[in-house]
C-alpha cells in the first residue's frame, strides 16, 4: 500500500486508529472456545465490526507463535481474510525481526511475499544490511523500532547525554539507507515528550504509536507533538479494545471503545 | 540444559561446534525434493551423521517461517527429533526475538515451553523487561545479541568512541538483570579482535560465535581471545557444513567439513 493511500484513508475515515490483534486463548470470550479456530473467529468478528473505525491492523506474531504451527495457520488465515475483505486497511506484522542479510531476506519473504502484509516491524540493532532486505520491497514498509513504550527502553535507547540517545542515532542513520523512503518508525506514546525531537529528525515519516490504553499513553499529547502535515500517525490500541468485554456481547464493548477512540481522533483531526 | 553439562560435552566430544540448520529448499540436494518433508529429511540426515562431532544445533527460524505454517511444522518436527534422539545436544532457536513483557512471555512460551529449546537468541534493543520473561525459565538460556558478525554491526553496536560502544553497554547492563546467570551472548567471529575486551566484561558467560566459514571468521584467533576456563564458546557453522555438497552423497561432504572443524577444535582444546 502506498502511504498516500493510507493518508487518504485517515482523512476519509477521520481516524488514525490501528487495531492490535494480540489475540490470546486465555483472554478471548469463553463461548468462542467451541469454534474450530477460536482466535480466527475472534479476529473476524472484531474486523467485521470495527473496520470502518480503523485504518490499520497490527498482528502481533508472538501471540500466534505461542500456538505453534496451528497458530501460524491462524495468522495466515487472518491476514488473508483482511487482504480479501478489507484491502483498504494497512496491515502490520508486529514481528520485531532483524538478522544478517540472507536471513532477513527470508523474513521479508515470509511477511511480504507469502502473506502480503503491507509492513513489518524490525529491530535496528544489527544495522543497515539487516534492514535493507525489507526495504527492497516496493510499496512495502519497514517499521523500525526507535523509541519503544516499555520501561526497558531506558536501558539502551535513551542515555543520560541527550545528544547521544540511541533512538536519535537510529533515526538519523536509517534515513541514509537505501530505499529509506519505505521506513516508518515505532515511537511509544508513553514517551510523548520526545515526539517533537523525533519530528525534527523525521518530519515526513509515518510513526506507529503503541502504548495508548493499557500502557497509559495520552492521545491528545501524542497528536499535538507527533502529527505532521499528512497526519503521519498510526495510534495502536490492542488490549483496551479487543478485551473491552468478555461476554457473548463482547463485540459491543469493543465497538464502543474503538468508537470512543475514533471520536477523539476526529476531534483532533478537525481542529 | 545446565551449562555444566554443556561444558562436559565439549570436553567429551573434543568439540565446541554448533551446527546451524539454515535449511533452504533452493539449496538442499535436489534428490531430497521428492520427500514429503524435504527439509526435515535433510536435517535428519545431517543430525544422524554429525551428532558426535557437534555439541549444539542452531535452528534459524527465518528459514522455516519462509514456508509458512508448513515450515513451522518442520521446525517443530526437527526440534522434537533432536530432543528425543540427541538429548546431549544443546539446542538454540536462532529467532532474534524481543518485545514488551507480555509479548516476550508468548515468545518464551513458544520456544521454551512448547518446543523445549534450551536457548533462544534475543535482541537487547528494548531492554530489561523485554528480556526478563526469557530469563525467568530455569535451565533455559537467553543468548543476547552483543556484537554481531555482519557489516551493519558498525551502525549502532560500535561507535567511534570505544568506551561508549553499545555492545559493551549491553554486556554491562544485562549482567545486572534478574536471573542474568541464564544469559549467553552472540559475538561474531568476524570481530575476534574485540573478544578480549568482551571477556573482561563477561568472563564466565558462554559466547555463541557465528561467522566462521561462509562469513570469513578465523577459528584459532577466536579461541585464543574468547575461550575461558570452561571453554565457554560455541562456534557455529551453517552454510559451509550443510551445503558442502549437493549430490546424493552430500552427507559425506558435510561430514568431512564438520570433521575438519572438530579436528581443528580438538587441537585447540588439547593445547
Amino acid at each position: 500500500m502506498k502511504t498516500s493511500f493510507l493518508r487518504d484513508q485517515i482523512v476519509l475515515k477521520k481516524s488514525f486508529l490501528c487495531l492490535g490483534l494480540d489475540s490470546d486463548l486465555d483472554k478471548i470470550p469463553k463461548h468462542l472456545l467451541n469454534e474450530s479456530d477460536p482466535i480466527f473467529t475472534f479476529n473476524k468478528i472484531l474486523l467485521d465490526s470495527l473496520n470502518k473505525l480503523i485504518v490499520a491492523v497490527k498482528i502481533n506474531t508472538a501471540f500466534y507463535e505461542a500456538y505453534g504451527h496451528k497458530g501460524w495457520k491462524t495468522l495466515e488465515r487472518t491476514i488473508k481474510y483482511i487482504n480479501k475483505n478489507y484491502p483498504d486497511l494497512f496491515t502490520i506484522a508486529d514481528a520485531k525481526r532483524g538478522d544478517i542479510g540472507n536471513t532477513s531476506d527470508k523474513y521479508a519473504k515470509a511477511f511480504f511475499s507469502n502473506m502480503d502484509f503491507d509492513s513489518v516491524t524490525v529491530s535496528p540493532y544489527m544495522g543497515n544490511d539487516s534492514v535493507e532486505p525489507f526495504l527492497a520491497y516496493n510499496n512495502k514498509h519497514t517499521i523500525l523500532l526507535a523509541l519503544t513504550s516499555n520501561k526497558g527502553s531506558n536501558d539502551f535507547q535513551i542515555s543520560s547525554n541527550q545528544e547521544n540517545n540511541l533512538f536519535k542515532k537510529v533515526l538519523k542513520i536509517s534515513k541514509q539507507w537505501k530505499n529509506s523512503n519505505n521506513l516508518m518508525y515505532v515511537v511509544g506514546a508513553t514517551k510523548a515528550s520526545f515526539l517533537k525531537d523525533i519530528r525534527s529528525i523525521v518530519p515526513n515519516s509515518f510513526l506507529l504509536i503503541p502504548g495508548i490504553g493499557a500502557q497509559g499513553g495520552d492521545l491528545k499529547e501524542t497528536f499535538k507533538n507527533g502529527a505532521n502535515k499528512d497526519i503521519g500517525l498510526l495510534v495502536n490500541s490492542s488490549r483496551s479494545i479487543i478485551y473491552a468485554g468478555d461476554g457473548e456481547d463482547f463485540i459491543k464493548c469493543s465497538y464502543n471503545e474503538a468508537h470512543r477512540l475514533q471520536q477523539e481522533m476526529q476531534i483532533l483531526l478537525n481542529d
